[in-house]
This record gives C-alpha cells, sequence and structure tokens, in this order.
C-alpha cells in the first residue's frame, strides 16, 4: 500500500521548537525509522504551513494513494475546507495530534476534521504516526 | 460589464467529487455555457485552494471588474479576511453555494461572506451562477 | 409551469413602507413585470400576514402548482409550523428576502424555512423573485 | 509489562449488538488474538457496566499494573468520577473508543477521560486497543 | 536591535481601502518614518495575505531577528496556526490592530494571537506600529 | 365527561402527508374509532392551521369542556401565547406529539406546552390521543 | 390626537382568568374609565387572538391614527413580524405589559417589539395603559 | 406478551417519598393493579439504584421479553450508558416519569434515553405506565 | 405620600451629556416641574455615582418614604447588591431609564434591578420619572 | 444525634492518592478524632464508589440518622438521582468537598447536590467534615 | 490570631431584613457571641456597602491581621476588583454566605471570590461565620 | 496637553502586591519618570478603589484636561457606569492593562471600556502608561 503523510503548520519545526513538549527527533528523522518499520509499503511525505497547499497535496493524492494519515495542526480546529477536502478525494484516512489536544486550551478540544477521517490518534507523540499508518494498511 | 467568477476550494474538483450530490459537469464545461448566455458581458474566472491567493485576486480586480460572484467553498463560514477584502475592494458581490447549506451541518449555517456582499444564491446547483451574474448585470 | 409566489407578513405595505430601503414598486406591478418576463408559464400570488393562512395556501397549492416562491417575512426566523408545511405539501420551493438578511439584527441571521426548500436567494430585492422562478423552470 | 484492559457499558455485547457498526467477534475471541500479539506482556480484562466498579477495578491495578487501556463507553462524556480515578491511581492510560466519536450525536463529541490519559484513539475498532497497547508497552 | 514587522491579509491595501477609516498613508511610507524614527534599529518588513506565509515568516525569522510586531489583520481572529507559530519561534512579539477591534463586530472582539504575545495595541491607527516597537525596543 | 381534541397546523393533512412517517388513516377516520372507544364520552375536535384560531377555540372550551388533548403541531415549540391560553382556561390538559420528537431536529426537543399541561405523550402515533384521552378520563 | 390600544392573545379574557394575578376588572370597563381620563383624546381599541390580525390592524391605522399602545402578549417574546410591522406603519408606539415579565420565566424577558417601540411601561397592571397614553399624548 | 417495566433510582420510596407529590401508593400494589389489568399479558419488574445493575437488567431482557417501559429517574437526564444499552437491546421502549419534568429545573427538561425509545409519557402519575404498557401491547 | 427618586452613575451630568440624546433640561429643572406636578406628596432627591451610596440611600428612606423611583443607570445591568437592598428595604419602588435599554448594546437588554421592583417605565424620557411616580401615588 | 458522613468516588484512597493535594492522613484515621471530639454523638461512615451504593446507603438512613455529610466526589457535578435522593429522604445535609472546587475546572464550579442540602463547606481540607458536623449537631 | 471579618452590602440590616429568612439577630449581638467563643483570638469586624471601601479595609489589613472572613454579599457575584484584591492582599481568607446560594437564582450560583478564598462556607446561617473563623484558627 | 492618569482597584499597591507579576516600582515612582519624559505637557494623576469616585474624577476632568489614560482593573470587565461616563466626558481616551488580559482568565478577555475608548495598550507593563500617553499628546 502506498500511504501519504500529511503535516500541517508548524510541524516542519518538530525537533526544534519547544523540545520538551514535542522531543529533539526531527520529523525527517523519524520518517526514516517508519519507513523501515513498513519496509513493505511506500510512505509518501508532505508537509506545508498553507492550509490551500494541504489541500492542494489531497487533490493529487487521489488515485495515486491507498490511505491519508493527516495531522493539520492549528487548522484541524478551524478548517472547514480541510474537511470539504478529505470527503471529496475519499481516501481512507486517520487524524494524529502529538499533544494531548483534550489536556490543552479550549478551543483545541475540537477538531472539525476527525467526523470526515475514520478515527483518530492523539496525545501519542511521533508514536502516533505509526499507530495510524498500521490502521490504515493492517486492517 | 465584467464580472470575475472567484471559486474556492474543493470547486476544481467539480465534476469529479461527489458526482451525486455536485453533478458531473465540470466548472469550465459550465463556464462555457455561461459565457454563451451572456455573450455580451465578459465572465472571467479564478479558483484557488489557497485563502490568501482568492484574496489576492480580490485585490488584483479592482478598477477592472464591475462585479464579484463568489463561491468561497469551506472558508466562507470562516474567514474575516475574505470578508475583509470584499469590503477594501469595495465591488459589489453576490455569494453562491452549490448546495443548501441550510439543510448541511450547524457549522455552515453561517457564512461570514454574506454581509459584505450584495446577496447570496445558495442550494440552486450550478444554476446558482446563473443567477448570481443576472442579479448583477442586469440590476 | 405554474409556480405560487407566498409573500408573508409587511410585503403587502411594499412600496409604501421604508421606500428608500425596499424601493418604491408596488409588488403588484412588479408581477406584471414579471408574468411578461415568464409569459409562458403561469405566476399564481398570495399575500397574507396570518402564519396559519400561509400554511392554508400552500395546502391549497398541493396537486395544483408545480413550484413554491416563498417570502415568509418575519415568520421564516421562528416558523416550525411553515417548515413543517413546506415539507408536507412536497413542492420544490426557493426561498426569497428582499434585504440581506446576514446584514441585519443577528435574528434574521437564522431561517427556518431554508432547510425545506431547495434554495435561497437573498439581499438582491425584487430581482430575487425572478431569479427564485427561474430556478423552479429553468432547471 | 502488565497492562489492564478496562471495558465500561455495553461492551459485553460486542459481537451481539448492532453488529452491522460494532463488527460480529466478541471482545473474548479478540482479546484471544491480543494475548498472542503481545505474548511477552500480560494482558488482564475487566468489563462492567456499573461506573462504580470500573472505579474499583482501577484502585485495584494500582501497584499491580504498568498501564491502562480504558473505554468507558457511555460514562466517558459525562464521568467526573472516573477522571478523578485515573488521576487518583497515577498510572499511564490510553483511552480507546470504537467508533468514530466526532461522526456522532454532540454529546459523545467531548470525553471527560481524554484529559487524564496520555492519549486517545479513536474510530479504529477492535484494533484500536491494539494500538492502544502498542502505546503503552512500545514507548 | 532587529525587528521584524509583519502585515497580514489586506494590509497591502492600506491608503487605497476605506481612506476614510484608514488614512490615506501607505505603509510603505509610513515605514519609511518609522525607520528614521528608530535610526538605530533594524526594521524589517514582511507582508502576505496568505496565512501560511506568515507562518513562514515567522519561522524564517527565528534566530536573524530580536522582535516582532504583528498585525494579521482577520486571521487574528480564527488562527490557532498562528498562535502556534509565534509560540514555536519563542520571539517576543506585540500585536497590533490599526482599529478599536472592541468597537467593531463580536467576531472581532477575541483574538488567538494575543495570548501568544507579550501584549497588544489597538485602536491607536498607524500610530500602534511605533508604540510596538517601543515596546519592545525599550524595555 | 366532555373532552376537547385540539390539534393545530398541518394536522389536516394527516394521512395525506409523508404517509411513511405518519401512517395513512386520516384523523376523522381516526376519531371515529375514538368515539367508540369512548362511548360514554364526548369527543369534540377542532383543528386549524391559524394559531389565534386554536387560542380562540381554548377560549371557547372554558366552562363547556372538562379537559383537552392538544397537538399544537410547530407552534408548539414556539408559543408563548398558546401555553398562556393553557393558563388562562385553566382546564386539564394533555400535549400530544405524533412523532418522536426527542429524535429529531433540536429545535423540536423544546415544547413551551407541556408546562403549562398536567403531562405529554408523545412519539407514539395516533395511540397517542387515546392514551391521552384515558388519561383525562380515567383518572 | 387619536390613540390606538392593540391587545394580543388572551387580553379578550382580562377579569375572568386569573383574577388573582391580573384583577377582576375587564378590559372594557378600565377602556371606560380611561376613555373618561383622556375625554379630549380618541382612543380606539382592538383585539385580537391572531398574530397576523394584529398586523393588519396596524397596517389599517397609518394614516388615520397618531400613536399605538401595543400590548402583544405572549407574542411579544418571538414575533420579528409584529417588530417588523411597527417599523413598517412608523407610528411612535408605546409597549404595555400588565405583569412584570422580568419576575417571570426567563423566555418572558425578552421582547422583540420594544426596540420597535419608543419605550416600554411594565409591571403597573391596567394604570400600564394610561401611563402609556400619557407617554404619546403629553409629550 | 411480556413487558419489562424498569424502574430507577428512588422509586423504591414510591408511596413513602414526599407523598404530596408522589402520592401514597406504593409502586408494588400499583404493579398488582396493573397485573390485573393486563391480565392477558406478562408483567416483569425490577427497580435499582445503580446505573449499571439498569444496564445488565436490559441486557438479561434480551430474547426474554417483548418491550420495555422505562422509568430511569434522575439518570434518564444525563446516562449516555443506559441510551446505548436500550439501542444494544433494540427492544421496542416506552419511557415514563411520574411528574411532568417540563414544569421543573431546567436541567430535567432534556431526557437522554427518549431517543433510544419509540416515545415518551410524562406527568401522568401511576398512570403512565399502564398507558405505556398499552402503547406495547396495543399497537 | 412621599417617593423618594434615587439616580445613578452620570446622571448628574443630565442636560450637559450627549444633549442631542438625553435632552438638554437638567435634572434639577425637572424636579422642579415634577414637584409642582404632584404638589400634594412630597418628592425627595438623591444622586450617586458611587453604587455603595445607593445602596445606603435605600436603607435611609426604610420606614421614611412610602415609595421609590429608581435609575440606577449603568450599575442596573450588574448590580446584584441593588437588587439585594430593593428586597431589603421592602418599599414599593418603579425603575425608570430615559432611553430605550432595548434598542442599545445586548448588555444593557437585561436589568436585574427591574425583579426587584414593581415595575419598569423606559425610553420615554424625563416624563419616564412622573409616569413611575403616578403609578407609585394613584394606585 | 447521630450523623452520617458519606463518602463518594475515590475518597477511599484518601491519604494514598495525591497526597500532596490531600494531605497523607486517611479518612479512617481522621475519623477517630473526629468521633473523639464529638464524642456525645454517634457518626456514622459509609464510603462506596457506586454512586447507587451511595442513594441506597441514604435510604438506608432515613428514620435511623439525624443528619447528613455528603462529600459525593466526582458525582457531585451531574448527579441528578443523588440530588432527588436527598430530597426523598428529608434529612438535614451538609455537602463537604476536600477542595475549593470554584479553584479547579469549570465543569467542578456547579455542583447539583447543593440546592438539595442545608449548606455547603469546600476547600478546607478534612476540617470541613468536623465543621459540617458542628453545623448539623450545634444549631 | 488576629482575623477581620469583612461584611458587604446589606448585611448591616441582618436582624431588620427579610427576619423570616436571615433570622432576627443582629450582626453586632452574633458578634458579641463569637467574641466570647474565640477569645483567645482577636475579631475585628467591618461592615460597608461601598465595594472600593471593602478594598480599602482589605488593603488596610495587609500585616495587620492572620485572616479574614469575607462575606461580600450581592459583589460576591460580579467583582473582579475584589478577586484582585484577595491576591493582591496575600491574607489567607475563608468566603461565607448566609443563605444557600445554589438554592437560589442561577446568578447566585457563580462567585468570583471563592477561587481567590482557601474555602467556602454557605447555607448555614450565622453559624457559617463561626466555622469559617475555626478553619482560619484552628488548621 | 493636560492629560489625566486614572487608576483603578488595587493599584494602590502597585509595588507592593505580587512583585514577582507586577514589579516592585510603585506607581508613583513612576509618575516621577513619566512626567519628566513628557515635561512639555502635564499629567495629572487620581487613584481610587470605589468606582463611583472613578466616575466622580472623570466627570471633574471635563473641560480641563485633554485627555485621559483609563486602567480601571477589575472594574474593566465589567462596569457599564464607567463605560458610560467615559461616553458622557467625551474626552479622547486610551485604556491600560499592566498585564496581558487575553494570557489569564476567561472573565478578563472581555473589557467594556475599551469601546468607548479610542484604543488599548495591555501586557506591556508600566511602559504601557508612556505609550498610551504618547498616543493622545503625539497624534
Amino acid at each position: 500500500m502506498k500511504i501519504l503523510i500529511l503535516n500541517g503548520p508548524n510541524l516542519n519545526l518538530q525537533g526544534r521548537r519547544q523540545p520538551d513538549i514535542y522531543g529533539k527527533e526531527t520529523f525527517e528523522d523519524y520518517l526514516q525509522r517508519l519507513r523501515t518499520l513498513f519496509s513493505e509499503h511506500e510512505i509518501e511525505y508532505y508537509q506545508s504551513n498553507v492550509e490551500g497547499e494541504l489541500i492542494n497535496a489531497m487533490h493529487r493524492a487521489m488515485g495515486h494513494v491507498d490511505g491519508l494519515v493527516v495531522n493539520a495542526g492549528g487548522y484541524s480546529h478551524t478548517s472547514v475546507a480541510l474537511h470539504d477536502a478529505l470527503l471529496a478525494v475519499g481516501l481512507p484516512a486517520v487524524e494524529v495530534h502529538l499533544s494531548n489536544i483534550y489536556a490543552r486550551e479550549a478551543y483545541r478540544h475540537q477538531t472539525l476534521l476527525t467526523s470526515a477521517c475514520r478515527g483518530l490518534v492523539c496525545g501519542l507523540g511521533m508514536k502516533g504516526y505509526e499507530l495510524a499508518v498500521r490502521a490504515l494498511v493492517e486492517s
């Protein structure tokens, strides 16, 4: 299977920003390990801080990818457009958040994306991406 | 008169996404028919999935266009920036939605754009663009 | 096709009340023009200030009319009964409002009727009736 | 490691209730497979429909267990007492829901337990238990 | 010190849009005056209508700039992503709004950015940028 | 005893509107059966789509009737005036709804009439009228 | 001056309904006394339980009456249509309520009519009509 | 038919608690009369103050009972778990409340159970159980 | 009878502040006229901008005054303490507001004082004090 | 006098859970001291994590006990059933919370039990039980 | 220890206002008894109806007093300034209310002061002051 | 120019209260520095903990002062009376808060004063007063 991991705003700073919260590993390093773990599958990766570019990336994935792992960062809580893009491309998707969004500010408790995904994994750090990929490739 | 139709996120997939809901005609084909119908007017068209690019397009329209037909898709429900852009450019505008947003999820019932437009046409499918253009060129 | 236009409370004063907002043309004069424009169709008209009479008119239309254009005025924002009547008669309907209800008081932003109609045209003045009729007879 | 899986109300009917939604496998059968998968770990299991018995089970786990996987079913959305019990026992915990609670009724969108857990896995069916166990034993 | 002024959507039209509200001076002209006033400091300037480009600009500022003055326009009221970017880059920041956002529509009363900034200056027109720069370079 | 059954808007279409939801029996036919069932009591019936006519009917019932069975349809959810009329006439009343209003749209979950009635029977179809009459004549 | 007093639903029962709350005097008797008190003015009176008939009465008053005293009873709390009618006829109006609506149920605390009237007199019983008439004829 | 009546918290005190509100008859005495009235049917009865025991009782009823009459007392207003249990067992159910919950505190106006039942009977005292049984056995 | 008129914050500026809204007559001049009008009664007057001084004045009035006319200005919308003072002194009171508080900002629509008064007169300017005094001395 | 102290969920862990917040003394040790302090009175004690068992304990107390001291822990914020049980048994009761519930999460600020008790003591640690007992036995 | 009791608005009327609710004992008489009870401690007392004077009194207490007992009456529900004063002076404080504020109007259920105090005693009448003093001097 | 700085409740403790938050400089010392900085202008200063005295001070400033700098502390969030006083005196005003009110409790996020001021400076400590004075004297 071919899985596309989509990371949203500020996730390009992973490993550099607030390392006590998010850890010191960059996403690129983690991705390395992830690809090794799922060597029988193909894992593509795209990151953008631009909401519309994330939508573009979802559109491009139509017909070329078997599933999406989406961490849209701060856009997750407000973006009807990303919700609609997920419905439009119709691919199975699992939402991921590094931190436990329910243990943070109230405006992070709601995500508009989850209802357009198959499910959600949150609060489990980088491990969450692995679990999301498993959910897609093993079931 | 010169009218600019602005389409927002996911409308580039028109005809391909959820055809049972949105129909099978692409927007480009429809545009063809629309231009024929209003042959005495000039109809420009721009689509982007990037909120800021839609704002840029509105800015570029200042002084060159006589009216706007805007379907900002999912951004309609949350974008103060697009609302402000409409006020800033000061062009007469009519908002369009393909589907009946009041028969869908609660977060689609409110649009921040309408109050900066002359009016709204929603729920009438592709036909809504024609009606919006009429509202601008015939009154 | 046979279309029934239903006007609700205070629309009988059209042309006399707040002419700077609503214009000076009476609805009867406008109707004249509308019938000329759609000479191949039959346009019936009924106005009442009584909510229940509007419901009665909808009921009478069952089986005799092909579509409804409804401007229920102030009842639009509160009437579950009119919503239910629209569902009960099962006719295609388009809601119209003369003014842009989203640029007015908050209690006008919500209309209970739209979700029982095919769509909504608002903020486009008398022109809105023409557009609504078009939506019914041309699609 | 020793992991306790705690299932709340109605999960004893798994495999018998609404099989089109929840599948036909009973939890006991699934548990079998799970124990095989994590043969190097010990997986305990407790189910009760009584909120207080779930609290009792958490209390008993103090000092004997290394982590909790909790699916408190309908109690998740209203139980401050279970939230407090999780804090009181101080064990790392991961919350699981079979269905995508954000694609269901509004009163299911909020869970009081997540903020007292390390994280949440939802919408991924029985697979969610495996992912939650992984999150505990592999990180 | 090196200060970056970040302007968001529609502020490129400053001096051209609604001059009775926002004045006739363009931001570029004002910037000229500002640089003269703070000749001992370096003032960089970036404007974009694209939310993600504002985030990119913040990221680029890490390690090269000593403070931020941010007027994110309409994005201020809804953008969790910009809030997170401010936290991620960890630079002292002061938010500016030209108009008095508390004397306008209710949806402008809340800004998601302020809580990630040191403080806020609003309603004082172009002068607000000077005051914000002072707050950064003089304390 | 003499009981007045009051039916509100759209209930005159019973048997004709949405028969898959409301059944095919007209209210008149059902009334026949009801009168047979309670042959030792007198059952009057009045229906109107006009809110004020329902109030008038309640007023006329003062002194001539021993109890009311009220299904005010869509008015139930918004009518303070009907609530006040029930208090004014001071007759024991039971509210009836054919459908289960708590399994429908949120705006149907609240009824302003119940608090002015002795009780409520809902979701039990036409049978509800019989149960309401029983509640009045047998206790 | 010519003043029209408009009474809404259930006020025809004044003197008969809940006399411990509303007193034993009928409105007709009170009106007698009121006309004597203001013998130099003409006081017309209309009562209806039908919302739309109250609107009709307001419309008829245009051009023939110098001021309105309006007690729309239960409709006051929900009727956008009556609010619009007051604006449409443009006559100076004073709203009256017999009881202190702020000492009753929460849904009576808001009246949609007051903002379309010059002012409000409430909680002062029948005396309120006299005070409202004074406000119109003496200022 | 076999009907199970399920009573929730505090209903074991019926006849002893607040007799001016709830009457002096114990539920056991009433049950006697009910069984006589429906002598051709079998009426089982279970009461518990423990939410989870009510769920257990519902589960045990699967396959052995033809319908449920449920008065879950105070749990009705907050229990998602009981709602889910009703859906899980899939039996036709009618909810009963002795008192008129809409004439009491606001937090009693909402019941989470009704939407999982066929209907609701409330405010009609002990008689409500009889009516609920009738709804199940006679339709 | 002896009536105390209590004026709250900013009413000492009456005649000087915003004369286009509140008129040019000072309260002292108006009081003169009022005393002439009610020459058979004694009218005391007290004004303070200090909430607690208004409470003190109410307390002093116990046993010496027969009624209160209270315009607590901005405190009316937030002061539980003034509400309690009115209950504590137990004097009949009528609340007055010069402007129509229901045609202004939402936070002025609610007054905490009215429910502790006999009634309210608002929107009728200085005339309101006369009407309030009448309500106290003539009924 | 005979006083029953009722402790709800997680209070059995007192002295063991989060000792920095709740202290190291177990409730049993504290009870010892309390009984010594009130040696002329009888103090019974019951703890359960099961909501329904707390209700059962209240019921058993009817006729055998003179007052209740209730700390229902997390159930305090959501349990209508415990509120009803307090009303049903009709004993004077004082609610106790160890911590200051108003300095914690918003969902702890409301307790449904207090309105069915004589009063509340909170935030004063174990001392609160002594104060509650005093309130019952000394007044 | 030296304790300052601070009483807010209307508490100077204690014993005179609504004696059926608050009792006939004046606070001065009660204070006498309280000082006897705590003869080894010094109890100061201050009452004012002026919010700012209560703040002044708190400020004066800094450095001279060991604890505060505060009953700010109606100000408790709205005063951020008193909350801040409590934080500013940093003295241990216990809030007292004579009546059960949770059994009264909704706007009394919230107190802004409690979160700045150690705890709260309410609903226990004058006894509450004794309990609050105990909480300060005995723990 | 003559500027009046108005400080509200608890600001007299500046330098003594919570010095880690608010700093150790007293306002009087800071004022000294401020007067030196703006030696060509006259800066008056008034502080009170009494809301009404702040209103009195604003009134006294009419005609004698050219601008106001207002930090009303805790009253800022609730005082309609201070809002009205600002409008009544009609002087240009700038609101100041020492701390970042948007990074604190939710009830501090709203200030009723800002909409009656020209603008707001918050979160910038004592420096904020200087910036506010600049806004008044330099523009």
